[in-house]
């Protein structure tokens, strides 16, 4: 499964794209999360996106919703028909419905988000009570006004996917894969895992990009991504700078085994440090 | 110029929503941002928003764009033909940018959020320059492609705006008077402002309260917005609590006037207060 897709930009004549130092030792192929997974970790990282859907005057319309989601990773709406979103879907069911990163201030395009297309429809019966609790877990101030009768659940039912982790990073899946992963478990604690490893531990970041990543010429390293299957590092060399991935030995099922994977690799980079000084 | 327009939710028998106490005193009507302004200040305050457009299959397409605007409040975008957006363009030119307010982290149907809808053209010889570096005004990273061949500048000619300011603060503007409006210029200090008012000046807005909301029996006062026109308050009373909002004399014309402008309004609420104890 690929994890990255390479675009071909049109780039002027004289331009010189940056191309970072590769690595000067054989490494391993680090598995990454599928689309699929990136996009059900956006899912559900999120209460709060942005609903496409098709006004009467021909126009696509943008606004904001809070949604909850079924197990499968199907969204679920609350909305007034008093509201022209409501009222859109209520003539036209084709919508999509992008959510991205949050918490992003600055150079969002730098950040991941997920377009989820399909077609919205009203659920009955139990159904309708299993999305309006969904959506309500999500979003617990939609009880203040969940029992208007103008409020309805809607429930998207995704075709397509289109996920972009930042610049070139980017893929499609379909609605089989997207209900088939899982979120990456490990997601709301990423970010405190990379600032303490940044914080507290550089040597072992070092350690890691000499013994693991392939560059034995790193002269510092930081942690710029983590995730249930691996660590991304930035990795300064004498050479320039070299963004590199390492794959844990086993996937991270839970945040809290997010140390036992780090603590594993540093080992690992250390014992193979060890055996190359010999 | 009405700046809130109730809604006729259907509320079920039985449900009560909570009514505020009224005011015991007379209390003059207070100015507040047109549905332009706020507009076009919602505008002014951020650099990303979720664009509408057409896909080919014939759903709308929801996707992440920066963007920055020229003089009358239209936003330029610089997008790729490479990305589904670009291309949906390039076939119909039908679009709409919501643009929610940044930074809110909690409760993201209670704050302010602005959905543009027009048709989107690629400007030509001079406007393109002007679009072009107004987009690299507002995002200074796009320089990092917005000379690939791939990527063009695109205006969104706003045809009708549908502003909404939280929950019941809603209305929808026309595109004259969404490009004769300015932004608030006192928008990117209004939340300092208020959390000093809050922290240091509790007396002040107990006062304000007493002497010109209308609540001589207030007990406490916290500032909830502020913006060139006027301070909302939120007021608890013996009889619950109440919001409200009371008029500067003077509108403030830029950020450093905020400070002016609620000084004279204690002022003023003290005098009233002193002559009422007479």
């Amino acid at each position: 499964m690929t994890r990255k897709v390479a675009i071909d930009h049109e780039v002027p004549a004289g331009v010189a794209l940056p191309e970072p130092p590769p690595p000067l030792e054989p490494i391993e192929p680090a598995r990454g999360r599928t689309p699929a997974e990136e996009a059900r970790t956006l899912v559900a990282s999120a209460s709060a996106g942005s609903l496409a859907t098709l006004s009467d005057d021909g126009f696509p319309w943008s606004s904001l919703v809070t949604y909850g989601s079924l197990a499968d990773g199907s969204p679920v709406l609350m909305l007034s028909r008093l509201a022209e979103h409501g009222r859109n879907l209520d003539r036209d069911p084709r919508a999509s419905l992008m959510i991205a990163e949050p918490g992003v201030e600055r150079e969002p395009l730098a950040h991941g988000r997920v377009t989820l297309v399909g077609a919205a429809s009203r659920p009955q019966g139990e159904l309708e009570r299993e999305a309006r609790d969904a959506h309500l877990a999500a979003v617990p101030t939609a009880a203040a006004y969940s029992g208007f009768g103008d409020f309805s659940v809607w429930v998207l039912r995704i075709e397509r996917v289109r996920w972009v982790g930042g610049y070139g990073r980017m893929d499609s899946t379909d609605a089989e894969s997207f209900a088939a992963a899982d979120p990456d478990p490990t997601a709301r604690s990423a970010a405190a895992a990379i600032a303490h490893l940044n914080d507290d531990h550089p040597e072992a970041l070092l350690a890691i990009s000499r013994g693991l990543a392939g560059y034995p010429d790193a002269t510092a390293a930081s942690a710029s991504r983590i995730d249930r299957y691996g660590l991304e590092l930035a990795i300064e060399t004498p050479r320039g700078r070299a963004p590199a991935r390492v794959a844990f030995s086993d996937p991270a099922n839970q945040a809290s085994e997010l140390r036992r994977a780090t603590v594993d690799l540093t080992r690992r980079a250390r014992e193979r440090l060890g055996e190359a000084s010999r």
